[in-house]
Order: structure tokens, then C-alpha cells, then sequence
């Protein structure tokens, strides 16, 4: 009820209905005109009086103040013509935001792990412990960088499976891979410096790398490997790679690359960024070492996620520092506020600790197998007109090649129409013309969806190439098809 | 043992043990030797093959690769000193840490909520409920400014409480104040642009800022108010400012002050970023509605965070943008990875839905005000010789004003070796010579911990002053004395 009368009187002071300087009743006179009791009248003036919009004159009541006089004005909204714009460096942060996802499609997008399988409960269970737990690790002292449990954890887990050896210390936690790339970038990185980016390349480090003022330089890759000896390349301050999984072509990248890359490094005095969004995933043996277990010269920036391995809104990815810079990448953080939630932390820890994280990985790569194989064999049969695929030993997404003369953002266009929402390939070439190509993420798929998506793009393949129909013509008596389209 | 035989082969290969070009056993003569499957072995060289540290050549079996000859050296560890340094950039970040806290200690630090009391348990079955929900608005699809039903509830609860009008799309959650301030320095600011800053202010918001590139200038602030007339100050392009419960003399901004201060911005067509971050709570009356309410020309733009109101390491705070930019905001967030895991967002949705934040505030703010009161009462008992407080209507802290000749920053220092970690507030001073205090974050600390809190200062006190005593001298006998001094 106060609150109910301060907000009346408020208005009318703002709009002007009861003029600078005017006298306001007296409490107890307010109170009877209203009907209320005394103290809300009170309790109302009281909050005019502390916010500035009344003041107290002894010996003349209250009135409504007088520095308002010349301040109040009538409400009206300005067009945002007025207000001031985006900066230079806004715009251009801006410009360049992460390939949109369409809900209510089927996400084909890659990099989206299968989530049907998950342990939930058992997640959900470590997740309510950690918060019933109180304790001062997670609620009452801020570590920056980290939960140290989880730091702890993830180095067991590099030195185990990926060959990385690091001190806890030097494990940063953040936000996921995107957080990582942008620290780095705005850490090592001066405006104007010359970073080589794979030629096609991942866009989020792109965007991350721009953003930091980087002069990008192309380092082209093919199925084959690496150009590292393009003497087009200008001396690099840093250079981006995926050599577990090339993103986009799934390329890996041999020793002998490795090592010339490590060399070219040292030789320019520069940083290499490893990022292994998911070198966990490979099907012909065990997953690569990584290319930070090879450096001896504490060049190479590991970054890793949790979200291609566990689930992608999860938002916890790290860094592995060089050795004399973890502190002044915790200190950065600290500014930048891209600090996973501890809870999420402390969780993530002990599904690691307990197990859950490598039996996860286990099961997941045995069905990531089998999705693959059933995938590329549904592929050529029912879009093979179209597309040409083959198979790739890592990662969660297989590349699909058009034939010409189909444009891979026009195909796109169309899945979305038939409820399919799939990534071009074509976005990720800046420098060269581009190959067209769909990326497409069969890992978070299950068996009827993947049916779905693919008839999806059988249909958006028709529509944009009426005069051609599949190479098995006949629809109908194709078993795969019985399932109606998964109209938008 | 598959890979055991890998590890073992690939060390010997990278010490030159086994040089380039040297011929393999033969996987079945391999096998014998070692006691194994053959399986075992061809697993082996398959994983060697495909990293490129073997080649298979026809016609004479398995040699190690001939181009890792001049690639391979000996391990050594270069000294850091080779190693690329931080950029210019990364150098200034670095160099601006948030004041670190003491793990161990009791937490006198500022900002800090009750955390005893909040409803974990509660808190542990949203969260687990969501967890277990598998559904897509979680999982699926990532929509970068945050959850849809998280924006509503929070333009809900600022309609309502803050008398702050914005629809759910101008609500863009990120991973708490920090990133919020960062973010808009990163967008709004470019280099060398001036920006008023309160003085004494706040740390984080200097460093986001001077992260940004902003030249800052000094927004002098009393307990009387804001100098906003300041013939001195130069025409800014943002104005930051914190007019709920100023960081940190803990003034509220008088009405006659926020529209000066609104015309101020119009007349420059400046941004106002007004980080309202204990808003919610003050203790004579309601809380003093934004200053994002009052204004009509949408160029302030308002920071929030629950870090203060639910617990520090939640990490989710907001800003809300002008209806013009949330899609500008909503880009670059996607490149700068500051966005908070969607399942605690949906988990603080149904918090904020179902009732529990409302009841959780309610029951704070009485909590905080008696605090306050026994705190003072405490404070003027125990260390009257040494400080003066006065009460504050509204914030989680009070300010202890040092008496001459005492410097905070060699009190804070004896606290910290009497186990009690707190904060001089000489450190928010920047341009004009510092008043020596102590930020008092009493909200957080339960009846016990603040007499150990209280017992460790005034111990404090004693070992920098030990000529003078405590003014009631006889320690015996006071019964807050009682307990003993929890000694680090």
C-alpha cells in the first residue's frame, strides 16, 4: 500500500501535475483523505524524501523539491537516432557473430554432441550434492581461474589422453573454446600483428582473432595436409590450428607437419594456438597426441572443451598456459568475467574423478562409429546425386561435397524451408574461392532424426534441381523414405 | 597394451633411439618377441601410421618415417626467456587483477551474500529438475543472449522492482557485472575516448574500462554527493556510475542529481552505464528505483547481477541494452564466450518464477539490517579507539573510517596474519590522495564469524598501535573476548 502510494505521488511529481515547491499535506490529513493508516503515509513520504523528489522545511511541512523546478520534464521517448552508436571496434565485434541456429529445425549444425544417452541423473545427482554441500570452495573464495579440483583433473586427463604434460596451475578454466580464443587473442596479441589462420578455417577464431586487431595471413590446407612452406606467408606473431581434426575438412596433421610447424614457431619467435575442439573423437585407433605434448619451447596454447564431449550448453572450456604466464591470464579473467560457474566446476571434477567422463567418451565413440558408417551409407544412397561424401576417422562431422553446379548457401536456404538446419562450407574460406560443401553433424543425431534430416536435404536438393530426381528415382518403394518430411 | 606398445615405439622414435628410416619388425615377428596378439601390434603401428611416425612401403615392410631425420632433437626444455612475451595489450590486463582474497581466512571482503541460509536444497532440486529435462531449449539450440525464460523473468522483476521498463530482448545475460562491463567497454568505447569514473570508485569497472581503451577522468564523490558540476571535468563519451549505493562511500543518488546527471549525458551525447549492484538492497523504505527508469533518451544502459542477492559464485549477471543494440550485443557475445551455462539459467528462471527470489530478498533484507545494527554496535565497542562507522541504509558493507595516523592498507596486512581477510579502501582512490578505510562486507558473516572478525581486526589494530590500547582496555573482561583469536 506505501509503495502503492509513493509510486502515485512519484508520477504525478515527474509528469509535473504537482509543481516544484508545492506543498504536500500533512501526514495524518493524507491519511484520512485516503482512507489508510498513517504509516503508510509516512513510509511513502519517507522514500519521496530519501530519493530527492520531497523535502521537509521546518515550520512549513513538506513540499515537493525545489531543484526540480527547471529539471522536470514531460515523458516522452526519444527515436534512437539521438543516442550515441556502436564504436569503431564495436561494429566491427558486431558484424561477425557465430553462424545463427534455427530452433524447431533439426540441428545438423556440427560440433553437437548426442545428448540422448547422457547421464543426466547421474549428472543431475552430482550437480545437487555440489550445491547442497556449501562449502567455501565453491561459495565463498573466488579462484579465478578455476575450480582446483578441476584443474587438477583436466592435467590427469591431458597427460593420459592427449599426451599433454601440465601443471594444474597452468590450466585456465573459461567459458568454453570461444572464451579461450578471445582471451588469448586480446592477451598475446598487439594490433596490426600477422596471425596465419587455416585456409578454410574455423570462424570463431577468426572473429576472436579480429577482434584482438590481427592482420590474418591464409595458411591453406588441403585433404593432404598443411602449406607450411607457402612463401606467400608473411612471419607470423601467432598461428591457429586444429591439426587433430582440421575444421573444417577433418584433415590431421602428420608429424613431420607438426614438427615443421614448431620450428617455423621458434624460428619466428611466435605463438601457436592448438585448438582441439575434438581430438577426444577418432575411430581408427586412439585419439592423436596433441601438438602441446610435442613442444619443448612452451609456445604452444592448448585450448580444449567439455562441450563437444558432454554437452554443448554446459560453457566450460580451458587453456593450458605457458608456464610464466598462467598468472597474468588469471589476472586478465578476473576483468574479463569469462569464469565458468564453480558449481558447474566442482561438478564436472567429480564426474571426471568418479569415471562418469571416460565411460561417457567410450560409449560415445562406439556410436559415433556406428552413426558415421550408417550415415555415409544413407548418404550415398539417397543423396548421392548431389554429394559426395567419404569417411573421416575423427571428429563429429562428416563433409559433404557438392557436385556443380549447387551452391552450398542456397542449399542451405532450402533445408531450413524442409526443417533442416545445416552449416555451408563456403563460409569458412575468406581468401580463396570457395569449395561448396555442407558440414554435416551427424554425432547428435539418433536414428530417426538422421532419416529425417536427410530427407529434409533430399528435398531441398530437389527443389533447387527440379529437372533431376535421386539416381533411385522410384521414392516411394525406398524404405527410408516412408517417413513423411519434417515440413517447417 | 595397444597403446602401452604405441607410447613405448613413439618414445623411442622422438629420442632418435630408433632414427629415420630404420625398418620395423614385422608386426607377426613383433608379436612373438613381445609375448602378444598380433592384434596388439598391427593396433600399434596403425596409430604410428596415421600420426606419420612410421611410413609402410612396399615391398619392404614398416620404417620409421624418413622425414622426421632432421625434425627430431633431443628433449630439452628451453628456458622461459625464449618464449614470446604478453602484447601491450595483454600486459595492461594483466597488470589489473581484482583484489585477490585469501582462501582460509574469515571473508571480510565486500559483496559477499549469507550464504548459510540460502535455500540449497531447493536451489539443488530446480537445478536437478532441468538437468534431467533433456530438453532443447537447454541442449539443443545455444541462444546467445540467454534463456528466453531467464529475460522475461528478469524484465519482470526490474519492471517491479527497480522501475526499470524493458522488454525481455533488451535483457543480455552474461557471466555476471564483469563481463557486462567489459563487454560494453569492448562495444561502446574506442581508444583514447574519455569516460568519467567516480572517484573513489570502483576497480573492476576502472580496469574493463581502461581495458577498452578509455582515458578516464575523475567523477569526484562525496558522502554528500556527486560533483557533477565539475568546471575540470571534460566532455565524456560514458559516464559510469553507481547511484543505488555508491562503491564505495555507499551514498544514493538524490533525484535532482540523476537528472542533471541525464542531461549531462544528452548534452554529449554520452553513454551512462549504471551498475546497480546491490540495488535490491537497501533498508529504510524500498529500494531506490534505477536511474535507467528516469530516462527518456535510452542511453543508459543498466548493469545487474545476482552474484550479490543469491551467491558470489553463481556467475550470472545482465545488462540491459538499448532497444537499438541487444542484436549488436547478442553478436559480439557470441564471439567473446560471456555467456552463462543455459542450465543455470533455466534453473534461476524457475527460481525467480516460483517465488523463491522474492522470499529469498525478503528474508535478506531483514537479515542485513539487523546485521548492520549489531555490527555497528560491535564495531563502535570493540574498535571505537581506531575507527569510526556510521550506519548505511542500503548495501551489503559499511565503511570503517580510520582515525589518523593509521594507513588500511598495514591494517589489512596485520589482519590478514590474524585470519581475517578485508579490504582497505584506499585502493578505489586513483587521482586525489586516498582516505584510509576499511570496506566492511558484514552481510556474509553469521553471528560467530563476525565476533572472530571483529576479535581479529581489533587484534590487528593492536599490533600496528601497540602503545594504545582498546579504549575499554580491559580485555578479560569484555565478553566478546572471550573466544579466542583465530589465528592464521
Amino acid at each position: 500500500m506505501d509503495r502503492q502510494l509513493y509510486e502515485i505521488l512519484r508520477g504525478y511529481i515527474l509528469e509535473g501535475r504537482i509543481g516544484a515547491g508545492t506543498s504536500l499535506p500533512a501526514t495524518r490529513t493524507l491519511a484520512q483523505q485516503l482512507g489508510v493508516g498513517r504509516n503508510t503515509v509516512v513510509a511513502a513520504y519517507d522514500q519521496l524524501l530519501a530519493e530527492g523528489y520531497i523535502e521537509a522545511k521546518p515550520g512549513s511541512g513538506t513540499q515537493v523539491a525545489s531543484s526540480l523546478h527547471s529539471q522536470i520534464r514531460p515523458k516522452r521517448e526519444h527515436a534512437l537516432a539521438d543516442a550515441p552508436r556502436l564504436s569503431r571496434r564495436g561494429e566491427l565485434m558486431a558484424s561477425r557473430p557465430q553462424p545463427p541456429r534455427s530452433p524447431g529445425k533439426i540441428n545438423f549444425h556440427p560440433g553437437f554432441p548426442e545428448s540422448a544417452t547422457f547421464p543426466f541423473s547421474t549428472w543431475a545427482r552430482l550437480l545437487a550434492r555440489n550445491a547442497r554441500r556449501r562449502s567455501d570452495d565453491i561459495l565463498g573464495y573466488q579462484s579465478f581461474a578455476g575450480h582446483w579440483r578441476l584443474r587438477e583433473a583436466i592435467a590427469e586427463y591431458l597427460a593420459v589422453s592427449r599426451g599433454v604434460n601440465c601443471s594444474p596451475d597452468q590450466v585456465i578454466v573459461v567459458t568454453g573454446a570461444q572464451a579461450a580464443l578471445d582471451l588469448i587473442a586480446r592477451l598475446l596479441l598487439d594490433g596490426g600483428e600477422t596471425v596465419w589462420l587455416e585456409e578454410p578455417g574455423y570462424l570463431g577464431a577468426r572473429s576472436a582473432l579480429l577482434n584482438g586487431g590481427a592482420k590474418l595471413a591464409a595458411l591453406r590446407v588441403h585433404q593432404r595436409g598443411w602449406e607450411l612452406g607457402d612463401p606467400g606467408l608473411p612471419p607470423p606473431r601467432m598461428i591457429y590450428v586444429t591439426p587433430s581434426c582440421q575444421w573444417p575438412l577433418g584433415a590431421i596433421m602428420r608429424l613431420d607437419e607438426r614438427l615443421q610447424l614448431l620450428a617455423i614457431a621458434e624460428r619466428h619467435n611466435a605463438w601457436i594456438i592448438e585448438d582441439d575442439y575434438d581430438g577426444e573423437y577418432r575411430y581408427r585407433g586412439q585419439p592423436v597426441p596433441a601438438l602441446r605434448g610435442l613442444d619443448h619451447s612452451q609456445r604452444v596454447i592448448y585450448v580444449g572443451t567439455f562441450g563437444k564431449t558432454l554437452f554443448s550448453s554446459l560453457r566450460i572450456g580451458f587453456l593450458i598456459a605457458p608456464p610464466g604466464l598462467a598468472s597474468a591470464f588469471e589476472s586478465a579473467l578476473s576483468v574479463t568475467g569469462q569464469f565458468a560457474p564453480l558449481l558447474l566446476q566442482a561438478t564436472l571434477a567429480d564426474f571426471i574423478r568418479e569415471g562418469y567422463f571416460a565411460t561417457h567418451l567410450k560409449r560415445m565413440r562406439r556410436l559415433y562409429v556406428r552413426r558415421q558408417t550408417d550415415f555415409l551409407a544413407l548418404c550415398r544412397r539417397e543423396l548421392g546425386t548431389w554429394m559426395d561424401v567419404s569417411e573421416n576417422d575423427a571428429g563429429m562431422q562428416i563433409l559433404g561435397w557438392l557436385k556443380p553446379p549447387f551452391d552450398d548457401q542456397a542449399i542451405a536456404s532450402a533445408a531450413l524451408r524442409y526443417g533442416v538446419d545445416v552449416q555451408p562450407v563456403s563460409i569458412n574460406y575468406q581468401h580463396d574461392a570457395p569449395r561448396q560443401g555442407l558440414l554435416l553433424g551427424y554425432a547428435g543425431l539418433g536414428d530417426r532424426e538422421i532419416v529425417k534430416a536427410v530427407d529434409g536435404l533430399r528435398a531441398a536438393f530437389e527443389s533447387v534441381d527440379p529437372g533431376r530426381t535421386s539416381k533411385h528415382g522410384n521414392r516411394g518403394l525406398v524404405p527410408l523414405n516412408k517417413k513423411k518430411l519434417a515440413l517447417s
